[in-house]
């Protein structure tokens, strides 16, 4: 893959500031397809002590975002237009890692699926799974 | 309305770890109806400076399970099942006020409807906006 | 509203063989809302003799993207992006009412609101409701 | 798989009236997956003479459920509670072919993954894609 494509999605990322707030990191990029994973915090839960399940929407949103950009062009910044999310099981695990993949890339509209992994004593659980629709937009600077 | 279930639901979200994380507040709790704010704030953003869709997302999933939980039995717990959120436009704005209410309280699953309004210069602007499935579990105090 | 655009709508309608094919017609035209009504038929049914979801989702899915086009250009075509679709109740009744209405009318994307409500006996029950993104293409006469 | 399953399934297809209607057939039910195929018909197209998109959904909805039965007890009734259905392409082809497979199979509620393609000249094209919660009842008879 084409590394300014990689650097294209660091970069961009690293500008995202929820990402440094919630600690979560960009782990994999590939052509359609990204990862990003977040280690367990406590101050990340709803009222269980599980993971919030927007905050695990917010990861595979991003890898799901990120993987349509890959297959854009340079000049493209990615909005997402929707999504939905199904939660299968509680966010319990010691990090969870979001993987999202493009299922069609469109020149205006690409179709992604994510799922999020629990992984816990060296095994992964899925927990939730998405649908979502991402927008190409012209990167003007303002917004990019 | 019952000024138990007022208090239910103030006391579940006050143990939610990550709405103090982000500053989200529950404003208004009705049957049936939840209200909760979140002021802008620059860690909370995506790569050109909104507000993170999962953010947004967070706010509304959390009005919508709440006010699921208005409507359920007192020994219920509310659980999200799934949720699809569209974006209408960019989350720029002074603060986001997220509002669900049901459209269907059943004895297991209930319909929820939720919107996610920008404020700014006096101005409410409608930014998003979610359908959500929220199940009644037993709560046993490990789940609850 | 300009009669034009409701002749736009009623003639796309009357090209939908699928329409014809079920039995439903549309009976009202605003700007940014459309009605589309189904008498019941034994044909059109599930394993338990419910409307299938599929006919709901098809009324109101037809619902929302006409009145999506009622906004748009009138060189514009309108296709359905995605939707979802929660089902509340079983679809029983003499007839089903589809309402879809624009929430976020767009130069390219918009988003609509549906509902199906079931009628009989002289009132309306709500069986089902659906968020939905349309697409404005122009219209080639291949696409349209 | 016990051929008991498949017969519940294919029995249960058998009263979906409406399946006859579209002139849809069951074409492969396993563990936990089930196909549904559909060939064309110009009478089940929107205003472009492309099949419609309700019907897609109908039968990747059907491929979902049932592929949800197989995995519930023996007395269980299935219903569906959502979906969310993202179109790629419009629906051009000789046949449709409807998979859906179960990502996560609860006692009460079940996710489904789905896929439609369109067949044409030999060859398989995604077309649409759902994400489904499925619900088990106690088959009463009544609802079933």
């Amino acid at each position: 893959m084409d590394s300014q494509i990689r650097a294209r999605v660091q970069s961009s990322f690293s500008r995202q500031t929820v990402m440094a707030t919630i600690g979560a990191a960009i782990t994999q990029i590939e052509q359609g397809a990204v990862t990003i994973e977040l280690p367990f915090r406590s101050d990340l839960c709803q009222q269980h002590g599980f993971v919030h399940a927007g905050i695990l929407t917010m990861l595979v949103d991003t890898a799901c975002g990120y993987a349509a950009l890959t297959l854009m062009p340079p000049t493209a910044a990615v909005l997402t237009v929707e999504f939905k999310t199904n939660f299968m099981s509680p966010a319990i695990g010691e990090k969870f890692i979001a993987r999202g993949r493009v299922l069609k890339a469109g020149r205006t509209l690409s179709v992604c699926y994510g799922e999020v992994h629990a992984y816990a004593d060296g095994q992964e659980k899925l927990i939730a799974t998405m649908l979502a629709t991402m927008i190409a937009r012209e990167d003007t600077g303002l917004v990019g």
